[in-house]
C-alpha cells in the first residue's frame, strides 16, 4: 500500500450495502450513490463489487490521503530521532518507516481509515433528505454519514479487508509452513495483523520452544530407569520444571521488548497512546474529561480527582467481591458436586451421561459469567479499552480456573486417586489437542458454509426460475464478509479471538505445571499440541476467518499476570503432589492444627502474591502507584507541550535528520 | 539563595586550605591566593575565614552564576509544559520553580557548585608554576586546578556548608518539636537535605504511624482476656499484621510519588537523569560509552553491546554466587556455633564473656564483609552510582540478615524455647531502642570533641605561651569542618549514613515481623523506638553533623525489595512459629519426607519471589527486561533529539507560556 505497493491498489476497507434495485429510476437519487460521492469526494478510491444479495464498497486510501487524515487525527508517530510527535504531512521524512518500508502500520492505517470514513459530516447548513428503496430520512447537519447510515440499518457493516497477495504469502511462509517447527515470519504477521496478533503468535511460538527441553526431561524420565535413585528424579523433575518456567517469562518480558524495538513501538510512551486513540473509537469518555473545561482552582480539582479515582477503586473492589465470591459461593459447589458423583458412580454409562449434562450446565454457566462480567465493569473507570479487556480477563479466568482445575484437584489432593487424575489430565490434552483444533477450525468453516448455502438460497428464490445454472460466488469481497470475525466466545464488546486463543494457552499452561508430578508426560503432548496449534491458528486467521480489527495493545497483558499465578500454585500444588506419592503408606498424618496453619500460610503468600504482581498495575485500581490526580496533571501538561511545539520540532528534525544521519554512515 | 533569598548571601560551599603563614613574603604568590582569584573570576563571592590551624573558603554563586554552569553541564530541568528539557539561562522562565520558590534545588545547585569550582581549568597555553609552602609545581594546561590542589594535599576537603538560618529554624520545627509524634516538614526537608534524606524520613514517618495500628492491637492482646478465643487471637494477629505490612508498601509507593509529583520531579526521566549525573561525578564511565565515536555497522553494533551486557551479567551472577556461598559457608556455621554454646552454657559469667567475643568477632566479620562487597561490586558494570549502591545494599543485607537472625532462629524454631527468644527479641529492641540511639548521637558528638581538643592543643603547642586565655572557635565553619560527615559504617564510597538508618530500619522490621507471634509487644517498642527515631536522627542530621552531600535518588531503592523479602520470609517464620505454639504436646511429628518436601517448597516459592520482584530491576542484571542495545539505541536518539531542539523548544515555551496561563486563571 505505502511506498513500494503503489503499483497496485490494495482496498483494505470493505462496506456492505444493500443492492441497489434497478427497477428503481436513475432520478431518484439512492443514498449509497450519495456515500459512494462522499467516499470519492475525501480522496478514497472506491470499487463497487454486486454480490449476490449485497453490495460491496471496497475501499483504499492513497498514501497521502492517509497521511492528512493521521495529522487531523493528531496522531503521535515515533521520530526519526526517538521522540513520537503528532504527525504532519508535510513534514513526512522525519517519520520512521516501518520495517516493511512502509509509511504507516496496519493499525494505524486501520485507524486512518476509519477517521476518514467515518469523519464524512454534512457540512452544509441544512439537513440533507437521503433516500433508500422509497424510504426517505435525514442526514443532519454535523452528523456523520456512515453513522446515519448505520443506524438506519443501510450499511451493515464496515470491515478490514483481507490483502490477497500478502495473504497468499503468509500462507505459504507460515500456516503451511510446518517444517518451520516453531519458527514463524513475525514480522511480516505483525505488517499484516498488527501487534496484538504478532505478540500472541511470538509468544507460542517462544513457549513452544522452551517446552521441548522439559518435554525432553519428561520423556527421558519416562524411558530410563534410575534405579536406587528413581525416588529423587520426579523432585528434579518438579524443581526444573518451576526454575524454567520462572526463566522462560523473564526471558519473554526481553523477547516482547525487543520485538517492540525492532518495530518502531516506543514502549512506554507508544503503548498507552495507542490505546487511547483506540480507546476513542469505544467511546467511554471519563467523567475526568467533563472537567476540563470547567475552571476551578487546583484543590478543588485535586478533591474532584481523588473522588472519582476512590470511587473507582471502590467499584472495582465491589465488582471483585462480587465475582470471587459467586465463583466460591455458587460454581465451587457445584463443581465439587460433579466431581464427587463422577467418583462415586460406578457405571461408566452413568458417568457419561453425567458428564453430558455437567457439560451443558458449563456451557450456560459460563456465558452467564461472562455477561455479568461485562456488565460489572462497563462501572469501573478503566483508563481505556485494554485496561477494561484485562480486568474482564482477570475475572472470566477466575471462572474458568474453576472449571477446569477443581475436578481434577478433588481427585489428586482429597481422593489422592492418581489413576483418574492421570485419565482426566490425557483426556483433556487430547481433547485440547484434537478436538479444539478441530472445532476451532471446524466451526467458522460450517458458519461460513451455512451462510454461503443461505445467501444462495436466497438468491435462488428471488430469481426463480430465471435460470437453473449454479450460482458462484465471484466476489472475493463477499466470501470475506460472509467468513466468521475472529470474535471472543464470551465479552465480544471488549475481546477479539485472541481471548480464546490464550485462554487454551493458559489452561493448558496450568494443566501441565500444577500436575507436573502426577503426570511428565504431559509435556510432550502440550508441545505437540502447539507445534499444530501454531499452523492452525494460523491457517484458521488466514483462511477461515475475516480479517480482525487491528489493535494496539504491546504486550500479553494480563495473561502475563495469570501465567504467574499460575507458576505459584504450581509450586503448591506439586508439593501437595509429591507428599501424597512418596506418602503410599498413609503414615505422614497431618494433624488438623498443622493442615489449618499451613494453608493458612499459604492463603497469605497468594495475597502477598497477588498484591505485588497483579495489582501495581492491573487489579485493584486501588493501589495504583500513581495518584490519578497527578497522573492527570502530567497528562494535560505533556499534551499542552505538544500541541504547542510539535510543528516547530518537526520542521527541526525534517531539517537536521540529514545532518544526524551524516555521522551514522561515515 | 534563589529568589526570595537575595537579601542575603549564603555560602554553600566550604574549601578547606591550610592557614598561610604570615611570615612568607607578599611577593611569592602562593596557591591558594590563585585558588581565591580563579574562584572569583568565575563569578563566586568568596568569604575567607581564617581558623585555628587551616584557612576556610566559604564560596556562595550568585543565581546567575548557578543558572549559566546548569546551562554548560546541559542539566536537564522540568519545564512548565511538563517536558524536561535542557536549562536555558535566557529562558529560565520556561522552568518550574521549586515549592520553596527558588529556582533551583539543592541537589541541582550542589552539581552546579561542584561544576563550578573542579571546572576552573588551566586555559593558557603553557603549564603555569604554583608554590605553596616554598614547593613548587605546575598546573597544567587543561587541568582542573581544584583537583590539582587536592591531589597535592592542599585543598584538604571541599565539603558543602549549613545553611544556619535554615538549620535552625528545622532544629525548631522538626528536630526538637516532639510533640508532632510522627509529623515532619518534609518539604524544607527536601529543600535542605534533597531528595534521599526527605524521602527517608518521609517514609520513616509514614511506617510508624501505620505501626499504631498493629501495636495497639499488641496492646490489647496483652491487657484483655479473650476467654475461649484465646487460641484464635494469634493467628488473627499473624494475618492482620501481614495483611498491614502488604497494604503498608502499596500505600507508601503511592505517597512516594505524590511527594514527587509535589517536589516536580519527572518520575520515569528525571529519576534515571539524576542519577547519570551524580554518576558523573564518580566516574566509571562504562564501556559503552567508548563505543560512541568509533563507527561500525549495526549488527556489529549489536553483537558488541549484547556481549558487554551478558559479561556483566556474569559477573553480577559471579559476585552474587560469592557473597551467597560465603555466608553460608562461612557465617552460618559461626552464627549457629554461637547460639548452641549460648544455649549450652548454664553460668551467666561465662555468657556474657561468649557474647563479649561475639561481637568483637561480628565486628570484623561484617567490615571484612563489606570491603569484599564494594571490590566484587567494581567488577560489575552497573549503569550508574545508585545502582552499584543498591547491588552494595543486596549484599550487606545479606550477611546482616545472617548476623541478626540466625541465633534468634536458633532459638524459636530448632528448640521451640519461647522463653530465650522473648528475651533475645526484648534484649535487641531495648538494646537498639538506647544504645543505638545513644551511639548514633554520641559518637559523633564525642569525635567532634575530640577533634576540637585536638585542634585546640596543636594551636596551643604552636603558640606555646603567647597566650594563655581559653582558645575559642569563632568561626561556624571550623566547628562544621570538625563534625564528622554523614557516612556508612561499610563501603563508605557507594553509601552515605543513610545506609545505617535504613538498615537499622530494615533488621528492625525484620525482627518484630518475623517473630510477631512469638511476642507480639514488640510493635509496641518498635514504635516508641521509631517515634524517637525520627527526632534523634534529625538532631543528629542538624547538629552532630556535616551537611550531607545531596543524592538524587527517588525512591527507597534496593530497601523497598529487602521489605518485601522481610514479609514473605514473616508469612514463613510465623507459620512456623505458630505450629509450634499450638502443638504444645509435640503430637505434631513432621515426618523427614514431609518436612523435605515443604522446605523444597517454601526455597521454590522464594526463588519466584526473588526473581519477580528483585531481578527485573536490580538484582540479576541477567534478567533485565530491556536488552541493553535497545536501551543504549533509544537513549542515544533522545538525547540526539534533545540536543536539537532543545533551544528551540524553549522560546516556545517561553513565549507560549502566558497564553498557556491564560485559560487557567479565567
Amino acid at each position: 500500500m505505502n511506498g513500494h505497493g503503489e503499483e497496485q491498489i490494495v482496498f483494505e476497507i470493505g462496506v456492505v450495502v444493500p443492492k441497489s434495485n434497478v427497477q428503481e429510476e436513475k432520478e431518484t437519487y439512492d443514498c449509497v450513490e450519495t456515500l459512494v460521492d462522499e467516499f470519492r469526494k475525501v480522496g478514497l478510491i472506491v470499487q463497487r463489487v454486486s454480490g449476490l444479495s449485497d453490495e460491496f464498497l471496497k475501499l483504499a486510501a492513497p498514501l497521502e490521503i492517509l497521511g492528512r487524515s493521521a495529522a487531523k487525527m493528531q496522531m503521535k508517530k515515533p521520530t526519526n530521532i526517538g521522540m513520537d510527535l503528532q504527525f504532519e504531512w508535510d513534514q513526512v521524512d522525519a517519520f520512521v518507516k516501518q520495517p516493511d518500508g512502509s509509511l504507516f502500520s496496519w493499525c494505524e492505517r486501520f485507524q486512518c481509515n476509519r477517521h476518514l470514513i467515518y469523519g464524512i459530516v454534512n457540512n452544509s447548513n441544512s439537513d440533507i433528505v437521503l433516500k433508500h428503496d422509497g424510504v426517505k430520512f435525514y442526514w443532519e447537519v454535523g452528523e456523520s454519514l456512515l453513522q446515519r447510515l448505520e443506524s438506519e440499518g443501510i450499511v451493515k457493516l464496515v470491515f478490514p479487508l483481507h490483502d490477497d497477495t500478502k495473504r497468499k504469502k503468509l500462507l505459504r511462509s507460515w500456516a503451511l509452513n510446518w517444517w518451520d517447527l516453531t519458527n514463524q515470519p513475525i514480522d511480516e504477521i505483525y505488517s499484516y495483523y498488527g501487534t496484538k496478533v504478532a505478540i500472541y503468535f511470538a509468544f507460542l511460538g517462544r513457549y513452544t520452544t522452551w517446552m521441548l527441553f522439559p518435554a525432553a526431561f519428561a520423556f527421558i524420565m519416562q524411558l530410563v530407569d534410575f534405579g536406587s535413585l528413581q525416588w529423587l528424579v520426579l523432585p528434579l523433575f518438579f524443581v526444573c520444571v518451576i526454575l524454567w518456567s520462572v526463566i522462560f517469562f523473564q526471558f519473554w518480558k526481553r523477547k516482547n521488548s525487543a520485538l517492540l524495538a525492532r518495530w518502531q513501538i516506543n514502549y512506554t510512551v507508544g503503548a498507552g497512546q495507542g490505546h487511547k486513540d483506540l480507546g476513542k473509537w469505544n467511546s467511554h469518555q471519563s467523567p475526568m474529561d467533563l472537567t476540563k473545561g470547567v475552571a476551578m482552582d487546583k484543590t478543588k480539582e485535586k478533591q474532584l480527582y481523588q473522588k472519582y479515582e476512590w470511587f473507582g477503586h471502590l467499584m472495582r473492589f465491589r465488582n471483585d467481591a462480587i465475582i470471587i465470591l459467586s465463583i466460591i459461593c455458587l460454581q465451587l459447589p457445584f463443581e465439587l458436586a460433579y466431581a464427587h458423583l463422577y467418583e462415586v458412580i460406578g457405571s461408566d454409562f452413568m458417568k457419561f451421561g453425567l458428564t453430558a449434562i455437567y457439560i451443558f450446565i458449563i456451557q450456560y454457566f459460563t456465558k452467564i459469567g461472562g455477561k455479568i462480567s461485562v456488565k460489572l465493569i462497563k462501572y469501573e473507570n478503566n483508563e481505556n479499552t485494554e485496561c477494561r479487556a484485562d480486568s474482564l480477563v482477570y475475572k472470566v479466568f477466575g471462572l474458568y480456573f474453576m472449571q477446569s482445575y477443581i475436578g481434577i484437584f478433588y481427585h489428586a489432593l482429597l481422593h489422592r486417586n492418581f489413576k483418574t487424575l492421570r485419565q482426566v489430565l490425557i483426556q483433556r490434552l487430547i481433547i485440547s489437542e484434537v478436538l479444539d483444533n478441530l472445532l476451532e477450525n471446524g466451526l467458522p468453516y460450517l458458519k461460513y458454509n451455512y451462510k454461503k448455502y443461505r445467501a444462495i438460497r436466497n438468491k435462488k428464490k428471488r430469481d426463480k426460475g430465471s435460470s437453473a445454472e449454479k450460482i458462484h460466488f465471484d466476489s472475493r469481497v463477499e466470501k470475506e464478509y460472509l467468513k466468521p470475525a475472529y470474535s471472543a466466545s464470551i465479552g465480544e464488546e471488549l475481546e477479539d479471538g485472541l481471548f480464546d486463543d490464550f485462554l487454551e494457552l493458559a489452561l493448558q499452561f496450568g494443566m501441565i505445571m500444577m500436575f507436573a508430578c502426577a503426570f511428565p508426560l504431559a509435556f510432550v503432548f502440550a508441545t505437540a499440541n502447539n507445534i499444530m496449534e501454531i499452523r492452525t491458528d494460523a491457517f484458521k486467521l488466514l483462511t477461515m476467518l475475516k480479517r480482525p480489527v487491528p489493535r494496539a495493545s504491546t504486550t500479553i497483558g494480563a495473561w502475563s499476570n495469570i501465567f504467574q499465578f499460575l507458576i505459584v500454585m504450581s509450586i503448591c500444588t506439586n508439593s501437595a503432589l509429591l507428599v501424597w506419592l512418596y506418602d503410599s503408606e498413609g503414615k505422614w498424618k497431618i494433624e488438623p492444627g498443622l493442615a489449618a496453619i499451613l494453608i493458612m500460610e499459604h492463603i497469605l503468600l497468594l495475597i502477598k502474591f497477588v498484591f505485588n504482581r497483579v495489582v501495581p498495575e492491573n487489579l485493584l485500581y486501588l493501589f495504583k502507584q500513581e495518584p490519578a490526580w497527578v497522573k492527570a496533571n502530567r497528562m494535560r501538561n505533556t499534551s499542552q507541550a505538544q500541541d504547542m511545539c510539535s510543528k516547530q520540532l518537526l520542521r527541526n528534525i525534517s531539517g537536521g535528520e540529514n545532518s544526524s544521519a551524516g555521522p551514522k554512515n561515515d
